[in-house]
């Protein structure tokens, strides 16, 4: 039995620093980087993927709706044929910065709104595969488990990697909890790392209001500002160690 | 005898467009394709290089200070270290868009003001040296004929494609004559196709005042937004088959 | 019987330009002017400030959702409290410049996919007015005519200025014809001319298939990059001195 | 007796955090306000120019080179005119946003590389009061105690606040030590205190190496990144307190 953890990563911009990467690096297997345009600057990038190939770490492009401003978070009514050059001018930056240190670039996670977007929207999903196959057709996807992208990706025959998430709260549904719900974010990490092992051995997650639901993931997702992400990341080393669960990059 | 035509491509920015990139496809051998920080986008960028690839011309990366607002005219004092990685990205997100597609990036031409204080400082260029280096040791440099730039290639050991202009004049210490004094911009289709084949046959320019000065070129840099521009470019194909001077690009 | 003909005006970037301002200022009573979030830089802010006050045009901020790489034309979710910031800054800026020249800031036109989302939806539209009604309660709200803004100010007493448009053709219902189907722009001078005089006189207006439908509307807006658009303001004046109509700034 | 103290506020901008402005606001006296340029963003400047207003502390716009990936460190080689233009718009934002909360902006400091320019550069200097003038004559200037811009300013007769820093080692020619030389940055609170003591009461420094050398300030900053800043503040306080020095606006 195995799993990987993926964070998101390099989000600092110019004199702007965000997230913990020195700290999360060692504990994760996965690293989705930020492309320069909800975050990551050419400075931080770099340095960025220098770190990933240091601690052995997967490196994923993290590309994004093109806003600073508003850290990709905001959905943006994009031409489908505008985003997919967007996209591809992303990944290809990414790639290139990679191949150049002799390392490879192995997945695609979409940013933010995009990713929102796409896990419910068949048509923004088809615009990420197609930059995505036009890129690199090695490239794998990576998406919310259960969403429309994961859907779309079985049609039409893309690799696709499904997460789960260790810190947020499931509704009975399968969708995550808002954020301006109560509970949405688990701050506990034995909470967290007990919903990692659920999801892990069981398939299984504990929705709020008590039901168990199916869930289906071959990485988990760690949010890198949560302030106790340190904590619930050494919380799941430990728990993965103890259930011989051998914790480890999807694609190796 | 032969000679390759440069002109600067994809600088249109969203709504924005300068340029007349289909009117002068047709006419040069070598497209120097903005990156996305002085002007282009990933759309204009993507078209930028299928049009190169159609027209059989060559394709080179025009990176630049950040600024969209000065149109990367305006000198910036960016920390070494920095600019190198804010010109891997530029140069690594154009290879990736030009890869993908089954062609190859050729070369490297900074732009504006970055193009200018190479031209002048060692420091500079050798950052620029670096990042084409590090990005892909096969990349050839292009800039100013005679300049620092040149220079410091040679002592390097970098191929190194030196350009003269068609439309600019030269002041008799063999720099261009600023833009501020009159007589700077060459607009006679006539007088820039004479240039040309002075520089080409002769290696010699008639600098401003009379003097001929020596110039060794590999190409010509047309500047698109030269209102007469396509009419120079007319007039110098016809010049160049005139004297049996094979137009072709530099590394073919 | 009066009228206000406005144009979106100072909305090139840096070494960008689109427009044609200074053949369209003598043309015009009201001035739609950038703020620089979807282009106009200060630079050219300024410029178009000092063109207005020299022609007796009358001032408008043109605010927008921050989207350079759109022109504004792509709806971004912005939370409310974010959005009315946004306005607020955008319209301080553009008062302060016109005020230290000892000229007034009259209204406020939304711009593109802003203008639309308002024209639809009450929300939008009050954030607008309340960005409005912070930085100055005197400042007029120009917008669609017949539109939920259109509403929301009756409602509320803003003072609105409804506006038609010259070049667009109007479908039965009211809207404007999509841009993405046959004959959404007029582009014969003669048509437009004659669109605006049954606006004006009529309070009517020829929509798509034939019908007429009625029309409220105190200003006129013309595109400043339709390719026709003096030739259309030329004909609107001799209609409009034809038929006895002034055409004056709907403040004056 | 009395002093000024500002700081460098609202400097935050979209998702990213800089400074402790909340913490900070209680022991200042003048706030320089982020512009939009090198930091801050509509939401963050109209957040601290609330927060400003409750605590009744000064407010000053904080104008830059247009530059927020380098946070306006890095020098920009700007035309005149349009940098005049640039800083315009910049202070007309804020006053307007000020203004419209009944309040009144006081003063104007340059940020950043902005701020050193204009400290060794009559040119500079004086684009900048031209600016501020244009925008509003009673506007006064800060910059750096016995600095260029103060004698231009001494010159043209223009209000000029000189600031000293708490913070920073001074060299014996009166220059602050470069941060990239060791002891640049004073981050001690006693050893801060003494020197703002020193400052006020005596009109001189201890610089480095042991001289002592004259300086004349109206206002003390303190730079909001210093990570004892808190502490810094907390034993001016104390030390001013003890010493029967009033900590007062300068305006006030």
């Amino acid at each position: 039995m195995k799993i990987d953890i993926n964070c998101d990563m390099g989000e600092s911009f110019g004199q702007y620093r965000v997230g913990n990467d020195d700290a999360i690096f060692p504990y994760i297997t996965s690293s989705n980087i930020a492309c320069g345009f909800h975050g990551g600057d050419p400075v931080h990038i770099e340095k960025t993927i220098n770190s990933a190939i240091e601690h052995g770490v997967q490196i994923g492009a993290h590309p994004s709706y093109p806003d600073l401003g508003g850290f990709g978070r905001r959905f943006m009514q994009v031409k489908k044929s505008e985003l997919k050059s967007i996209l591809k001018y992303q990944i290809a930056a990414i790639k290139g910065l990679v191949e150049c240190k002799g390392a490879k670039l192995i997945y695609v996670k979409p940013h933010g709104a995009l990713y929102n977007q796409a896990a419910r929207d068949e048509a923004e999903t088809t615009v990420i595969i197609e930059a995505l196959q036009e890129i690199d057709p090695t490239l794998i996807l990576m998406g919310l488990a259960g969403s429309t992208t994961e859907r779309v990706c079985k049609k039409r025959d893309i690799t696709f990697v499904a997460e789960a998430f260790a810190d947020r709260k499931y509704e009975p549904d399968g969708s995550l909890r808002s954020r301006l719900k109560p509970g949405a974010v688990i701050h506990d990490p034995e909470e967290a790392a007990a919903q990692v092992l659920s999801i892990v051995k069981e398939k299984k997650v504990l929705a709020h209001g008590g039901l168990e639901i199916p869930i289906v993931a071959q990485s988990i997702c760690i949010h890198g500002d949560n302030p106790t992400a340190i904590d619930i990341l050494k919380k799941i080393e430990v728990a993965l160690a103890e259930n011989n669960i051998l914790k480890k990059g999807f694609a190796k």
